[in-house]
């Protein structure tokens, strides 16, 4: 479950939706003020594949997956013939059934392989890389991963904004949709980045709920319920402390120390929690790489982001640490990584 | 991605929620004949964990699977912390955040391992069972699968049936809920059931669904579209193929012959399916071990409710062969077993 097999990271390839949405004009939509996005969240864009007034979904999270997985298969230098394994996490798929990773496949032209769905929150990209870790080292010589989230179906700026209550406003400013991908291979290839070790540990035994994604059937669709819910001040409390946890995890498997860490690339959850996080991580010698300011957050899409806009700056032998906390119900990850 | 890597399966456990609910019952609950349902489906029973007139549910999927899941590791003689990975395989999520991974996770007591959950149909058993397999491979001694489905969001007994069309009509007789579960172990263990090989491939490339089941968030709700649907004449015309085809390419992968096969567990859409494709089957030398007609089709967790049939049944050196077809945009998914 957590290990030093080696497998390597050949290449990303992620995806944002239309023009960035700034924080003037989503105030204006949400009737609150920018001033008060920037002080709670911090994050100044987002992206969204819907229209803001009409609600019309231009891109599905299909769309978005595929477009990610195409960019990262290219980037490797592959063919689709050449992928072995597809796994994709999301919270958001576009239908239960057909999976979305089903119709990734179909889309880039894949076929006769393991096709695996993770439903999965924050810790999902971290989860399908481990997962594919799991495959390279039974013998696959390379796969393609990625992690996705939309916000069409829980997002509607359409309703009474003025009355709804902060905690579930904030989910207005926080989210944005992307998709995010890595061809995952047995030798070093590409980008030849190094999985060094991977972090995946579900540790919510008999803790409530930090956040509740739900969803409606044709039964009980007219009941009236809160779709996104989040326990912000045990977030806020928790996510730091285990984001230590597994620094510390992480670092003690490979018996590398702090100093040791060229970059970091904390959690997303938001621009403030982010630097609140990164205090907290101290770890002084590591340079920060984030992307929620610019993308908001996008789930189980953000560590690909994260890992794009490491790799220009990763020379060989260099060593990042990335940590995602997905607060659903606890669970702790990370990734290790070096250029090789 | 398919192989012959050995795990074992040491136990499996089962939930089937309330009384059976027969064709007499729900005929009359759908104002059709009982006589139609068994010519169309044949399936005699299946469990609800909902009330058929109320739709008031008593059983969630989380209840269902930690049930089950309880059982399987009590039945390999574990504790808990015995078990150092869970995978969960489902189409019907309690909710989409937290998963029902973790939630069953939480009440069986498990705690730091990594908690996987597949999203998928009548693939997911065998899905979460290589998924488990490939875990074991890397490492770990034990672990718990489960798979599990729950009909609560889209069958409502309360809507207008007179006018429902037929083809939507059918999925009331056709479905029903339940849990299962295996241990699976890296040294012989229990009921010592190697797994000799597992075949799990997306086959859908360019060819449309053959089954859709949909959600709706907040935004969506109040348009009408049909959550369920399914292509039953390109059903019936592919899937006795497709079961031909994974029979052959098991038996392929491990120099098996048709004459080698004590046990057969065909697919279950329905008691009328099952028979047809047994038909195509042809292996007269197989005992068929189904258990749909009382059951009905529970989806993820069907396999594992054949599997605890099988189990008293098979001898050491017995082989049995499972499969199991998902028509939702075609995965080919089976097992192979040997007891030792």
């Amino acid at each position: 479950m957590t290990g030093t097999t080696t497998a390597y990271l050949a290449s990303t390839g992620t995806a944002l939706p239309g023009a960035p949405v700034d924080n003037g004009t989503l105030g204006k939509l949400l009737s609150v003020s920018e001033e008060w996005i920037d002080i709670f969240v911090g994050t100044r864009t987002r992206h969204f594949a819907w229209d803001l007034a009409t609600g019309e979904v231009h891109q599905s999270l299909t769309d978005l997956c595929a477009e990610a997985g195409d960019l990262a298969i290219a980037g490797a230098g592959l063919d689709p013939s050449d992928i072995e394994f597809l796994v994709l996490a999301t919270a958001t798929p576009d239908t239960l059934l057909p999976t979305t990773a089903a119709r990734v496949a179909d889309r880039l032209g894949l076929n006769y392989l393991p096709a695996y769905q993770l439903q999965a929150g924050c810790s999902g990209a971290v989860q399908a890389i481990d997962l594919g870790r799991s495959l390279i080292a039974g013998g696959c010589g390379a796969g393609l991963v990625i992690g996705g989230d939309v916000t069409n179906r829980h997002l509607d700026l359409r309703r009474d904004l003025s009355r709804m209550p902060t905690e579930e406003l904030v989910n207005y400013v926080l989210f944005g949709d992307g998709a995010g991908a890595a061809v995952l291979t047995a030798e070093p290839a590409g980008e030849r980045v190094a999985l060094r070790g991977v972090l995946n540990r579900f540790a919510g035994l008999g803790r409530p709920p930090g956040q509740i994604i739900d969803w409606y059937g044709i039964t009980d669709r007219h009941t009236e319920r809160q779709m996104i819910s989040e326990d912000y001040k045990e977030i806020e409390e928790s996510v730091p402390v285990m984001a230590v946890e597994i620094l510390w995890d992480l670092l003690g498997l490979l018996d590398w120390g702090v100093g040791d860490l060229d970059f970091l690339l904390p959690p997303q959850l938001s621009t403030r929690m982010t630097q609140r996080i990164v205090e907290h991580l101290a770890v002084p010698g590591a340079r920060e790489i984030s992307c929620v300011s610019d993308t908001g957050n996008t789930g189980n899409a953000l560590p690909f982001q994260q890992i794009e806009r490491l790799l220009p700056e990763l020379r060989v032998g260099q060593r990042a640490l990335a940590i995602a906390v997905e607060s659903s119900k606890w669970i702790k990850t990370g990734l290790a990584l070096e250029k090789v």
